[in-house]
């Protein structure tokens, strides 16, 4: 089996690998129908998080078990499943409040930019789909395997509710989606942070009602003036920079919601500029499993159609390919079919 | 008149100063029935946060209205009222979602440590009680002007509902009452963080069902063995420095809520640590306008006596004694009498 390795910066290799094997009980093999790279993929490539060493890559799936270890009980080979990039046992009191991607036992789900990988935790993590899909579903079902999962976690965490006026702070495909959830959720006024003219057109048929281009303080103002002062109810900080950080808590109203769902990168808080904001702050990796019973049920009736991110399709063997259109943002999120 | 002046470090006089007026139309003069110390008055006090120039000291108060403004149509002298810190018009956007304490109209009451002081924007600010108060109300009326509106807060901000299980970083005034006011919330396990004797008694007289004595990485540990390893559902953060928002968030369970009410001194927060922690944080200026309604029927009805923690009466003029007892820590809180 061939898999995608990544050697250092901007070194990504499709090569040989040994084919994965249950290893465990609670393991599931899943024949992956598409893969994807995400953003948070492009901190190692860019060097910035540096791989002590060659790296397996890829956390985003979703296909057809092929076979399951001997513990697994309520998933079986045949069947197209799901899983979020963190296995969860989803029993755990962690798991148990919604929180599975601190589960006491988790485990990050890696090597999945191939054509099959191995799911630890299988009970706890897969979440199957009513029956086998289409083909034109699997782009919106691996969405739900992190991005669409995360935008929504980025939407609720933030407290999005019907009529709230909602700021997205980055327009990567977590923002974007950020953006459908706060949609979904009845936003009234959504304002997505953008300067790429195809992201901004998504944005807007995902909901966005303004775009704002400028950053900084002039962001800020900017989102002051389409407040009438006041700031946006809830902001959702889809970047994880320290830039990103202050400006989403500037723009937020005093009792306002600020979620942050990307790894904060050097990013440090100021404890009194944070006590005067008054603000709400919410994040972490997105307990994407959560989620996913409810989100697979949004896609099965077609209500939403987060496989738009994806404006790069790929055969997965040109995952370098991938990456860098990624890098040089000429691609929102590449699709890789193995 | 005379009235307490911060002149430096350690240096408080109570000296003659001009009896405040009415300024502008919305003000009112109130006659203090009592005042008292702050916890955060010790920071000026310490030299830690520097005043400028000689300070008129004090911002919590209870009384009997003498005088009001043109424009002040829903106070009227006589009444006996009870007002926050930050003044506010409690009817701007911040005010109507209850943020008095970031009203885009604030300003901060001074000079409350003397007989008689002026509160700015009276109508929104002063809440009166149902009639003349005992005098044995007093003491409890006070307590609602900032600590006892700050320990509410605390609790409300750290989400503490029926059968939580809660974590008090804090032994001052504020903390002793964030543990009252989870107990009347429903709170089942209420854990303080304690060394002193008197405090840790005045702590299971609110409610403390645990008293925790370890600081740091040993305060963490113990509040995980308590909690069966997850951690507290809620924390409230009521002191205000590095080490304590640092305990107060690993103490916490993912997913659960820390609140922070004490002003942070060169508090910075790591973004990656606090993402992986998973908690909800939220605090600032307790919003005390919010409660005070609810809070003086609680008082009114005997439901609860935070005047408890004025464990030091002394006359007015000898406030300088007052700063020195609650600096030394050989007392909680000292309420002044004019």
């Amino acid at each position: 089996m061939r898999g995608t390795v990544l050697y250092g910066p901007r070194d990504v290799r499709f090569e040989e690998r040994a084919a994965p094997k249950i290893l465990n009980p609670t393991d599931a093999i899943v024949r992956t129908a598409a893969t994807c790279v995400c953003g948070s993929d492009l901190w190692p490539y860019r060097g910035i998080d540096t791989a002590a060493q060659p790296t397996a890559m890829g956390h985003e799936y979703c296909g057809v078990v092929e076979e399951v270890g001997s513990a697994v009980t309520s998933i079986k080979p045949g069947q197209f499943v799901i899983g979020s990039f963190f296995a969860s046992d989803n029993s755990c009191p962690s798991c148990r409040i919604g929180y599975q991607s601190s589960c006491q036992h988790r485990e990050l789900v890696g090597a999945a930019q191939a054509p099959v990988l191995r799911v630890p935790l299988a009970d706890g993590t897969l979440v199957k789909t009513p029956d086998a899909p289409s083909a034109q579903l699997v782009p919106s079902l691996l969405a739900l395997s992190d991005v669409m999962g995360t935008g929504w976690f980025a939407a609720d965490a933030a407290n999005v509710k019907p009529g709230s006026t909602v700021v997205v702070v980055g327009d990567g495909a977590v923002g974007l989606l950020g953006a459908l959830s706060a949609k979904q959720m009845g936003a009234e006024r959504i304002i997505v942070m953008s300067r790429h003219e195809t992201r901004q057109k998504l944005a807007r048929e995902f909901g966005a009602t303004d775009i704002v281009s400028e950053r900084g303080d002039e962001g800020v103002a900017r989102i002051k003036d389409l407040t009438k002062g006041v700031g946006a109810d809830s902001t959702l900080e889809c970047v994880g920079t320290q830039e990103s950080m202050k400006q989403s808590i500037q723009s937020t109203r005093p009792g306002g919601y600020v979620s942050y769902v990307g790894v904060p990168h050097d990013v440090e808080l100021d404890g009194q500029g944070l006590f005067f904001s008054h603000v709400h702050l919410h994040g972490g990796p997105a307990p994407v499993r959560r989620y996913l019973p409810k989100l697979i049920d949004l896609v099965w009736d077609g209500k939403i159609n987060p496989g738009k991110v994806f404006d790069l399709i790929l055969p997965l063997e040109q995952v370098a390919d991938a990456y860098r259109a990624m890098d040089e943002r000429r691609a929102i999120k590449a699709l890789l079919r193995p």
